[in-house]
């Protein structure tokens, strides 16, 4: 998972990467370890965001160590295993994704001119 | 504290491990620390659940640097050190505990038939 | 950005460090990663409840990756770099600051006789 990951951030040719399930409890539970392997800059707010929603309906939404961060000029973001939960937290994001698509895709020429 | 912790874990005894106290701003709250070296897969939304929960009484809550994750099959959850702050802290957890150990000790064999 | 905070901190004359700026998602928005590489302790918390405060204002919000945490006894704290997110954000955290300063201050003779 983490190389098909890396891989396809890696082509500059996708915007945002959703993955559905492995962000639980169980030992075969580990889809954000591979995210973290690869993405170079963390996006916590995403999750938070998902996870602060989700507990206002079930308190087992604290048990979500779903997780998002950018590589290159990609998004990923961990979705639940369940349809349900992953509907629900897609809807969450949603709002935000084009604002974040559109900062991802700045171009380098900006870049040069901005300082940190 | 981190041999300790890690030893314990891999005991495979215990379920659940909480500490309390050592979470805070002072030079000798280290427990955070202890705690992140010794897990595999961390679950930040148990302490992003204590910590919302706590915010609602107290701004001082946001200064909380408790965390929690999972090494092997024991899951470790950072309590605060004053009794009223952990036993608050541990009735927000609490619900989301027995989905947690029950998943938590799903079967290898269980763990071979499935994809992440 | 890196040097500079870590110069800073290492100097025990600042109680707290405010960076504006660079925590969203645009390819030069970097500071985030240059507060996690020179902090030595997380204090999660601050960033939480300071986008959890502003998510009641606009989704956009969870796009911060706004971090904090404490490198010796000096505490940095992201915030972002338009002038209305920053005071905004900067209100969430100001009532835990006296505290947080304090707590950072205790004596290393304090800490001898305290055990995690």
């Amino acid at each position: 998972l983490r190389e098909l990951l890396a891989s396809w951030c890696d082509s500059d040719e996708l915007d945002v990467i959703l993955t559905t399930g492995g962000t639980g409890f169980s030992p075969r539970d580990v889809t954000p370890e591979a995210t973290q392997a690869v993405i170079e800059r963390p996006a916590p707010g995403l999750a938070e965001a998902m996870r602060a929603a989700s507990l206002r309906f079930t308190s087992h939404a604290m048990l979500s160590r779903a997780t998002a961060g950018i590589r290159r000029r990609t998004l990923i973001i961990n979705l639940p295993g369940s349809p349900k939960g992953a509907v629900e937290n897609l809807q969450v994001v949603l709002p935000a994704l084009p604002h974040a698509v559109q900062l991802l895709q700045e171009s380098s020429q900006a870049e040069a001119g901005h300082t940190i």
